[in-house]
C-alpha cells in the first residue's frame, strides 16, 4: 500500500475523515429519519416511537491494554459505552450484537472471561444480546458493537436542539475516569521496570473503576422522565467536556458559557490530579471517558432540576457570535479549545 | 496472555465457540423475538412488521487478501454479504453501519475506494449508511457491518421452518465464486515468484466477479412477493451448500436428499474446476460466497416456481432418521459432511 504522495489518515481526526468519505452518501428509505452525525441514528419505527442505532469499536493498543485492564471489565465497558451513546438521544437500550476478532493466541477462557463482562452488562443495563460474529485475527482483539434503542418521537434529543441561553447541566462528576487511567499507566510502568514491586493501587479504587467500568446513564434517562423533563440537547461525554459541549454548539449553532467552578469533580480526583501535577479543570475539560451526560434544558424547566443532586448547572448557551468560553477561578473568559481523541 | 493448559479457539469452530459463549445469555426485552441462531435477530416492530438486525465482520488476512482484492470491490461486498442475510429471511435491508478499524500506514484515498464500493452497493441494494466508528489499528484493516431489515409477520423465513418433503431449491448457480478465488489465489502466487509476469485473468471474468463482487438475491426476495411464495426455510450460501443445508436439517430436525445432477453450476465453473483438478461437485458443496439463496417450499407451491430459470429444485427434505444424503451421478447414495468455515 503506497503511503507515498497521498494524504495521511492522522491528518483529518476521526470526524473529519468520516465526514470526507460519507459526503456522497445519501439517505434513500423514508425511514431513515437521521444518519450519520449524533450519537444515534434514527429509524422510523411507529407513530409514537423511533429505533435509535449506534455501534462502538474496541481496538486493543488503540482503547484498551490488555497489560491492566481486565477482559471481563472490557466487555462491560464495551457494552456500556454503546447503551450511552443511546441514553445521549434520551432513549432506552434494548439489544446489543457483539463482534469479535481475535488472535487464536487467545485462549478460550479469555473469552468467556469478555463474555461474562457482557452478560454482567446486559443485565445491568437491561440489553439482549441478539447476535453477532467472530472471527480470527492475525492479533489482538478488536470488539464491535452495535446497540439498538428505543425512544417516544416527542423524547427524541438531538445534539442541534439546544437554543441560547438553555442550562448547561452535567449528570454525575467529571475526571475520575481520566485520573484512573494515569493510575494504571503508572503502575503499568513500574511493573514494566520492575515486575516484582506490587502495584500500589490502594486507595484509588473509585478513580479505577470510573475507567474501568464505567456506567452508563440510563437511570439519568428514567429520572428525566419522572421529573418531566426533556432536556433541549445531549450528549455523552465521552472525549471530554470540552470537546462534547464544542459538538452541542456546533451542532445547535451556538456559543456557551462554563463556570470552572460549578463544574463537579470529587476531592479524590482533584487530589489525584494534583499529586500527578496535572490541574484538575484539565481532566474534566480533556481527560474523557466519564459518559456522563451533557445536556441543556429551558430555563423554564431548571426548577424540576434544581436542587437535584444528580444535576450539577455548570453555565448557559449563548450566540455563536460570543463563542465558546469557560470562566475560570479568577473571572477570566477562557476561550474553549476542543481536545480529545 | 497463557496459553498454555488452556482450550484454543480454533478446537470449537466459530459455531460452538459462539454456542459456548452465548449460552449463559437469556433475553429480557419482550421486544427481542429471536436472538442467536439464525440469519438475523428479530425484533418486534408492530403487529405487521418485524424488524431484521445481521452482523458481519471481514479481517485482512482472513476473509480478504488486499493483493488481488481491489478495495472498492472490498466494501462492495462488505455491504453485500450483510443483505444476503437480511434476504436469507425473506426481508428487505434498509440501513447499514459501517466500522472500520485500519493502520494509519492507509492512505485516505484507499479509504476512499472502500466507501465508493459501500456507496456502490447501498444503492444497488437500496440501502442507508446511517452510522458507524473509525478508528486506528496497529495493523491491517478490520471492517463490521451492521445491517437492518424489514419483513412482514407473516413472510418471515427461518431455518427451522422446513417440513418433510418440502422440495429444496437454489437460485442461480453455485461454485463459481470458489473457483474466482482459486484464479486469484494462483496469479498471485506466480506474481509473488516473478512479479514481471502479468496474470492470466482473461476469460476468468465471470467466476472472479463472483469472488470480488457478489451480489445480495434481494431480486429473489422481491420475486417471491411476486409469485406469491413464502419458502419455509432459508439460508444464503455463505460456508457451502453442504455447511448450508446442514443448518436447514439442523434447525428445522430433519434430514435431506440432494441429487448431485440437479445442482445448477455453470460450465466456466465446472471446466475450471477440472483444469484445476477439483471435482465440479466439491466447489458447490465446500467452495461458499457463492451467496445464492436455498430455501425450501411446501410441494403444493411447487407450481409457482416450476420453470423458472431463477431457481433450481435439487432435491427434499426427509426425515431426520433419513440422514443428510447426496444422490451422486451415479446413483449412490452419499453421507454429506458439513465443511466450510
Amino acid at each position: 500500500m503506497p503511503t507515498n504522495k497521498t494524504n495521511n489518515i492522522d491528518s483529518l481526526g476521526e470526524f473529519g475523515l468520516i465526514n470526507r468519505l460519507t459526503a456522497d452518501f445519501n439517505l434513500k428509505n423514508s425511514t431513515s429519519l437521521f444518519g450519520v452525525g449524533d450519537d444515534c441514528a434514527i429509524v422510523e419505527l411507529n407513530d409514537k416511537e423511533s429505533l435509535l442505532i449506534t455501534t462502538d469499536l474496541l481496538v486493543e493498543g488503540v482503547h484498551f491494554n490488555l497489560m491492566y485492564v481486565p477482559l471481563k471489565h472490557l466487555g462491560y465497558k464495551a457494552v456500556a459505552i454503546n447503551v450511552s451513546d443511546i441514553c445521549a438521544m434520551n432513549g432506552r437500550a434494548e439489544q446489543i450484537t457483539v463482534s469479535i476478532a481475535v488472535s487464536s493466541k487467545f485462549p478460550i477462557e479469555a473469552l468467556e472471561e469478555l463474555y461474562a463482562g457482557i452478560n454482567l452488562a446486559c443485565d445491568a443495563f437491561h440489553v439482549d444480546l441478539v447476535g453477532g460474529d467472530m472471527s480470527a485475527a492475525y492479533a489482538g482483539l478488536t470488539i464491535s458493537i452495535t446497540a439498538v434503542g428505543r425512544i417516544e418521537n416527542n423524547k427524541i434529543t438531538m445534539r442541534s436542539g439546544a437554543s441560547s441561553k438553555d442550562i448547561i447541566m452535567v449528570t454525575g462528576s467529571l475526571g475520575a475516569s481520566y485520573m484512573g487511567l494515569q493510575i494504571l499507566e503508572r503502575e503499568n510502568e513500574v511493573f514494566k521496570a520492575n515486575s516484582s514491586v506490587q502495584p500500589e493501587l490502594d486507595g484509588f479504587d473509585s478513580l479505577i473503576q470510573r475507567q474501568l467500568k464505567p456506567e452508563a446513564r440510563h437511570d439519568m434517562v428514567e429520572l428525566f422522565a419522572q421529573l418531566g423533563v426533556i432536556p433541549t440537547s445531549m450528549i455523552d461525554i465521552s472525549d471530554g467536556l470540552a470537546s462534547d459541549i464544542f459538538h452541542l454548539c456546533e451542532k445547535s449553532e451556538l456559543g456557551c458559557q462554563l463556570f470552572e467552578e460549578k463544574i463537579p469533580m470529587e476531592d479524590k480526583t482533584k487530589l489525584t490530579a494534583l499529586e500527578f501535577n496535572i490541574s484538575p479543570i484539565t481532566c474534566a475539560l480533556n481527560g474523557g471517558e466519564d459518559y456522563e451526560l451533557l445536556f441543556t434544558i429551558k430555563q423554564e424547566d431548571f426548577d424540576k432540576v434544581a436542587g437535584n443532586p444528580s444535576f450539577t448547572p455548570i453555565g448557559y448557551m449563548t450566540s455563536k457570535e460570543e463563542g465558546k468560553n469557560l470562566v475560570d477561578m479568577n473571572g477570566e473568559l477562557i476561550p474553549l479549545k476542543a481536545q480529545g481523541w
